[in-house]
């Protein structure tokens, strides 16, 4: 996590000053509980705050709830932050009075390395610290329940493990109770919820040593969240009149010489394949150059634009092994990616639909929190120095569909692609994640490298503007993050086992008439299981529960003698009893065709309503 | 082309017979017609014949007739095949007599160089040659009706480019007219429907000289074939019980000697990755070492079996550039691969099951003539030392299978795979091109190289049987194949595009109506285009013929007032005038959730019949 603190900027933030002061607070009641402890560094962070501690004998775990009793008598006491300013030899002479061995180091450190003279202190009550600050004016600005002591930690003076070992004490500190009690919440859901751990669980996806780091094997479960990822991208691109290619993994040298990933972006790339008597061939890090090699194919009338090529395709990139993790950090990942081709006119309609494209996921998968960040060029820095008017002309143009489509945006001077202004969609799911689920631009640099041309309604050749897309990013990004959205447990479209039948005994009229059902479901192509194991009823039950499997069958006596089912939905207690199985099994294809989110409480899930379909 | 003389064993074929003797006939009718030409090689051919000749003036196509004629002349008079053997020096005086140095110069290469000390000489009335023979007793025993004189070529003396340029008359010859029409029907068919002149025409793919040779790039159109393909085999698999994953393109080298591919298939192989601080990494030659490493990822119970595990995977081989051509001999392939987990007892139904799914798909594709080529192994060959009663079991088993299943099969002693008996699975397209559609294995090596183990219903442990499996073959063969198959003209199931709604002018509620039937069609998914281009009514019907759009909706004021298209299929005169439009759209859904072969003329297009749909 980022420190607040190396951000001048938000030093005027009020939660940054509560922090920054409960930080001080500690290492007050830390002193009142165990005097001549050391003190390290105490900065706010930005879920709270921590302090690192040397002590004569170790802390326990136990003793940070009379800590955090003795901080909150501090700040009902009202303490107030008082600033002075010391010349450096001052405060060596200050630290050293109140032996405080670390501070005199650093204070010394400061003097001979940044050249600084004055050192500033905050006093509050009998606490003083060298510190810059700022802080609160009084402690009791800050609710004494809008704080909790967290965890402990090991950590080097000054992070070098040459230096004695510390204690580091971590604190959580919010706007409110409530502020603070919502993150502790969010934290506990993502740890349940890791993909990691979940996407063992539910064998979703594995890595293996031999065939190497960052590149995962997809599990028969999670191919089939690949697999219906996919189908919905391919519905909604047809629909919105993109054409599919598909393209190799590879490319001659030659190819990303034009592009410019060659040299710009060597060190993302994985080594050459070098052939004795051809040019080396590279894995592909991104589908655009085989994408334009297509558009370049042939001669391209403006009738055809927009030209809009779709394909969920595979790239590579090498990532150092130490940053790789879980689906998170690969070297292999398949992207939902396309680029259209259009002339000046269309851009701007075009720009907008890609947009529209993107909230209509986020609606469907009910990611509520979005916003995107526009990144822009800086005529001063070098890569951006051609065409300042198309940079001008093309970051106005987003910045107006941005608007215009009222979605919420910041703009970054300085961060766009070195071929055009960039559009960050960043996404926030149900636990708190906040992730960049896809970027897009606006691209007038490439029809140049590739000499893409078209010709124009008047003769004349052009050359089309480029969009690149990918709403649903990577299926590595995007799995991990819905794995973590839906905690596993999947809507009934998605969900690798949609259904599981489970027979009340195990006599044979049970087993006929569980397999005939799974039979017809199986046909139909839903992914139904009928549970034959040796299992008692109730650990059957609880093994559908397990799996987090959206929908259970209970077939009993009088199922059976109905031609019924008794639907159960995952954890949830009320049923729907004795539903014909012809009005279940219509009501599972309606939750598949139309994709409902039926794993949230608000979708009726149409067998229960009575259904409409 | 194999040259039959290739083969000894076919020098009993009376049909070989009968084409060399019609190679002496031409000779003996060139010389007729054009003496003091000189004589190089004239051997049968697996289509006919040819005979090499150097002539004093050049040969004119139009010459071919007359020749035709002479030669035709020839087998009427029922000329009689006589045999003689000359010592080397009697054939070199006699053939010097005769005025033929090519051969002077052969009679003496053969003792020169093969020792051969007898030469055979075959008179035909006042022809005579230098030749082994065998041949027909007499001209009569060939019809004349049989053979037809082809096409003329230029081939140097003996191959050798430093030789004189002779001219070489190929001509065709069969068991009878009706044979010979026959092939000549399929070679023309064949050369229209030649998949790279089709692949061009109907934009399926391109090849890239900026990508690389054999990399071929789909284009829209044949990535709609790719898809429906891949759609068909998932649905196939899901109801056959497979369960699909997902495997990374890249794989240590490691992998790959487990495997034994690293020493053994490393010339087929592109060059390793070679990163600084880890092992080199490979582009996958097959998708097995994955597949095998996801069974070994976690403990297996004998409850699991079969299991099979399925993947559409892309493999790269390593071909040498001058073998690259079109779709069909490429360095990326995709394959409609799986692999069989299963019990020595289960391998039985699992292979016939194989067997069955490719019949469906044979069946399904109107693909009638197909047969299996089951290559075994040979106990003296080093390659198969190992496991020979392990050899014996698997291959009775296969031959069991395929015997029971009444599929016509041969045997091939010594070309199993190294890891199992194989089965290739032979199918004749109509422009009869015979086809290696796919081969499987049934493998009991790699599960030992692998230490694949599943615990047994005993709690012992034990290795897994493996079938190796991809009836579809790849994508790059199986669309070469179907292309030429169906001349381009794709069932509407299949089809890039599937209807063209055609207006009868461009007046505006021409245009509206047919803007509103097409989005109709599109949003269900449906490959519908208007066409509303400015051209004429004409054009617009040969456009959507040249592109071989199974469908055609003919919009007039009739069918607007009636709310109906007129329906024209692909290169048929009848139509069915005035359907209404929801019954026409329901055609179209039925011709594809059913995948009918409607280009097919003995199958019911739902609208003509009324339309049970």
């Amino acid at each position: 996590m980022a420190r607040l603190d190396a951000d001048p900027e938000r030093h005027n933030d009020p939660l940054y000053r509560r922090r920054h002061s409960l930080a001080h607070v500690l290492a007050q009641a830390v002193l009142e509980l165990r005097p001549g402890s050391k003190l390290g560094f105490g900065p706010p962070v930005d879920t709270g705050f921590y302090y690192d501690f040397l002590f004569e004998a170790p802390l326990e775990e136990r003793e940070l709830a009379e800590i955090e009793r003795r901080m909150r008598r501090i700040l009902k006491r009202g303490v107030r932050f008082e600033r002075e300013e010391l010349t450096v030899a001052d405060a060596v002479r200050r630290l050293d009075e109140i032996e405080q061995p670390f501070k005199v180091e650093y204070a010394r450190d400061l003097e001979s390395t940044l050249g600084v003279e004055q050192i500033s202190f905050y006093r509050s009550g009998d606490f003083i610290d060298m510190c810059e600050g700022p802080h609160v004016e009084s402690t009791r600005e800050i609710p004494r329940d809008s704080f909790r002591l967290d965890s402990l930690a090991g950590a080097y003076w000054r992070g070098d493990e040459r230096n004695p070992m510390m204690t580091r004490i971590y604190g959580l500190a919010f706007e409110s109770k409530a502020a603070l009690e919502e993150f502790v919440r969010k934290r506990e859901l993502a740890r349940e919820r890791d993909h990691r751990k979940l996407g063992a669980e539910l064998e979703i996806f594995a890595i293996s040593d031999e065939i190497g780091r960052g590149l995962p094997l997809w599990l028969p479960n999670g191919t089939v969240l690949r697999d219906e990822l996919e189908q919905l991208a391919r519905e909604e691109e047809f629909r919105a009149g993109y054409q599919r290619v598909s393209t190799p993994h590879i490319a001659k040298a030659d190819l990303y010489r034009t592009s410019g990933h060659l040299p710009y972006y060597t060190e993302s790339m994985y080594p050459p394949m070098q052939l004795d008597d051809e040019e080396a061939y590279y894995l592909k890090p991104m589908n655009c150059p085989h994408h334009h090699t297509i558009f370049a194919a042939r001669p391209r009338s403006y009738r055809e634009l927009p030209l809009r090529l779709a394909e969920y395709g595979d790239v590579y990139r090498y990532e150092k092994s130490g940053q790789l993790a879980g689906l998170l950090r690969v070297r292999g990942m398949r992207m939902n990616d396309a680029h259209i081709y259009c002339t000046l006119e269309q851009a701007r309609e075009e720009f907008a639909a890609v947009i529209d494209m993107h909230k209509k996921y986020y609606d469907m998968f009910r990611l509520t929190e979005f916003w995107m960040r526009l990144s822009l060029h800086s005529p001063d820095q070098e890569k951006f120095v051609t065409a300042e008017e198309r940079w001008v002309f093309a970051e106005q143009l987003v910045r107006e569909v941005l608007a215009q489509m009222q979605v919420p945006f910041e703009e970054r001077v300085g961060e766009a692609a070195f071929y055009g202004p960039k559009v960050d969609y960043q996404v926030t799911n149900v636990v708190g994640r906040e992730e960049t689920a896809s970027t897009g631009q606006l691209d007038f640099i490439a029809s140049e490298r590739f000499n893409l041309e078209y010709v124009a309604r008047d003769g004349s050749r052009q050359r089309p503007w480029i969009i690149h897309r990918a709403p649903l990013g990577t299926h590595e990004r995007f799995v991990s993050f819905l794995l973590e959205h839906f905690g596993g447990f999947f809507p009934t479209w998605l969900a690798p086992l949609q259904v599981v039948l489970i027979p009340v005994s195990m006599g044979e009229r049970f087993v006929e008439y569980g397999r005939k059902l799974q039979r017809v479901l199986h046909d139909d192509l839903l992914r139904a299981r009928f549970d034959d194991s040796p299992d008692s009823f109730g650990k059957k039950i609880r093994n559908a529960e397990t799996h987090k499997v959206p929908n259970l069958f209970i077939l009993g006596q009088k199922e059976i003698d109905s031609g019924a089912v008794t639907w159960r939905r995952h954890g949830q207690r009320e049923h729907q009893p004795f539903l014909p199985f012809t009005a279940a099994h219509q009501a599972l294809r309606t939750l598949r065709e139309r994709r409902l989110m039926d794993n949230f409480e608000d979708v009726d899930v149409p067998a229960w309503s009575g259904g409409d379909a």
